[in-house]
């Protein structure tokens, strides 16, 4: 018989990744009604209407078994980024295209390059089949340092990852530095660029880059339904890239990746643009109300364009006070130890409600926080 | 730079798994109204209302992303069989929890033992991830050979895969034959026992084994929403095994598959005992109803006790044609020249409508396919 262990070594101290809690597990543990839950990234505003539409007409077909093809999807995706079919590929979310990614073009033992305190997902996915992680060290003012990136390619680099704009930081390189980033990597080192909160950065500032524009053979652009379109539920990821990569993706795609609903939905809320404006707007404004409150109460902060903002509590202690007092008080953030940012919190931008529901539990908590972690 | 090739040998010749027709194409490419699909073994009575019910209500919450733990199914699941929540996986679909086996537990070059003639998508994933694929004969009148299975276990064998009932032949093996089968089954063998027709079995025999009662450590369990269930367009498969193999599985799962109208849409068909009672009272029906209709016109046919049917069409040439035949009249069957039996065509029972359709069309062509194919 086979002597080797059961599974391979990589897989043996592998992690999954840990979602922000769910209202519902939160509902349970402390029996709590209002609960308000700002930690992952999701559409305070709920999915479009329209979305929604089309679902619910769909429901009744869901003994058949999805488009393998994802046909329609594909036209909506292919007109409204002038891209042919054959440069796209959907499966369940973007953190589903990266395992395909990761599964085709990586082997155990090879290195893949990336920043520090950036998308856990990453890390989990290839240190799932065995590669070797290299993090650069960010800027002091926690932004992707290109420079120091590129440094940590060698001729063992198989892929670099950049999450642009970057979770959790929620800030973004600009054109000019990824051009300067690209100039370092050779050809044959793939590049992924996950783009999860491409519509918030592009809305935000005028100098976030179009990743349209790049057009490089060895960039698979990652984008996704779960953030903007308010689609988590439903798992639909999509990528970018040159057709012989996206080729190979599918020979391990599952058959049958996105569901039914999900492409429909997908359908639905492309073409529901008052909806992502709606999205895109209200972010803006709770943005711009959270930092002020949070600066108002000095602390320091990081200038986002996503949908959430961090903020410094001064050190790991202070943040897990935060974040068990706010989750008595039905409050949950995300902490970032595992980001390596253990002295922040990453807090995501809800709806008008929510954001006073956070308002307000942070003022009652304030008196305590200054006293124990503040001199 | 890595000077190897992009992908690994074992990708570069791998084909995707093809899937049944699916009718929007057919209409698009052949211009017809009336289509029949009875390729894809689909519950021709649709979902169950009650999970339609039930889905409809969570659309509204699709914006938020789906319980990761999938606490509320996997309790209905533990209830309903008995098991504990350590002892169950779910993913995308049973092929989804397949992929997650062949990429924990097969390395490249690993043999994996199963029989000819049975689901491709199997030796497709386990392609994907480099083992050798081991087929043992079946029987002259198309069953499993247990025998044969057995004697292709040798020291480099990982895994064995047995899909009880099989597709595409429908039928099943008996428990003293299972039993057979796991005694010549070393311990660190594992074994996948992919049950997806098992509601179809169970209601049809007597003789089909209860796969609850055979606590093998080392038999990973597949059942699926998408036959019996009517669910195949939202994608959930379950798996029942070891908390040692389960826990493995879920180091390297999706952080949140299935999706949440997916988990709402399983609960809920799991409490509409009367919907999966009237798909199997039907589905019966229709088995003998067709099973009658192709033997009067001297069809040999495989017994099935699962919602399809295999009929011998004599040759390649003759399953072409009838396939072709019946497309151009709007009814989708299976041929079945990828499982090895290009003389055998396989039609899934659907809807008294839709099997009326087949055999209308079937007697519309069988003079032209008697005068080529039949002396």
């Amino acid at each position: 018989m086979t002597k080797r262990d059961l599974i391979p070594d990589y897989l043996k101290e592998l992690k999954p990744y840990q979602a922000g809690k769910p209202i519902e597990e939160l509902a349970r543990e402390k029996n709590l009604t209002k609960i308000s839950k700002l930690a992952s990234n999701e559409n305070p505003l709920g999915p479009s209407p329209f979305a929604v539409k089309e679902m619910t007409y769909a429901l009744w077909d869901v003994h058949r078994y999805p488009d393998m093809h994802s046909y329609e999807l594909k036209n909506e995706l292919s007109k409204l980024y002038k891209l042919k079919n054959e440069n796209i590929i959907l499966a369940n979310g973007s953190e589903g295209i990266m395992a395909l990614i990761a599964r085709t073009f990586v082997l155990p033992g090879d290195e893949v390059v990336t920043s520090e305190k950036t998308f856990l997902g990453f890390n989990i996915l290839f240190k799932g089949v065995g590669a070797k992680i290299i993090e650069a060290p960010m800027t002091k003012d926690f932004k992707y340092n290109v420079e120091a990136i590129a440094n940590c390619i060698n001729k063992n680099t198989r892929l670099v990852y950049i999450a642009n704009p970057n979770n959790p930081t929620g800030n973004f390189i600009k054109r000019d530095e990824f051009d300067f980033l690209m100039s370092k990597i050779p050809a044959n080192v793939l590049v992924i660029l996950d783009e999860a909160y491409f519509e918030f950065g592009r809305f935000a500032s005028s100098e976030y880059p179009d990743s349209m524009d790049y057009r490089y053979d060895n960039v698979l652009t990652l984008r996704t339904f779960s953030k903007a379109y308010g689609l988590a539920g439903i798992r639909v990821g999509y990528g970018f890239g040159h057709e012989t990569l996206i080729g190979h993706l599918h020979k391990i795609k599952l058959t049958f990746e996105p569901g039914s609903i999900a492409q429909k939905g997908a359908v639905g809320a492309l073409a529901d643009y008052p909806h992502l404006n709606r999205t895109l707007r209200n972010n803006r404004r709770r943005y711009n109300q959270t930092a002020a409150f949070l600066q108002k109460h000095d602390f320091r902060i990081i200038d986002s364009v996503t949908n959430f903002i961090c903020f410094q509590t001064g050190s790991e202690a202070a943040s897990d006070f935060i974040y068990e007092e706010l989750l008595n008080l039905g409050v949950i953030i995300r902490p970032l130890r595992s980001n390596q940012m253990a002295d922040f919190i990453r807090v995501s931008l809800g709806s008008k409600a929510e954001m006073n529901h956070f308002y307000e539990a942070m003022e009652q908590i304030l008196p305590a926080y200054s006293k124990k972690f503040r001199k």
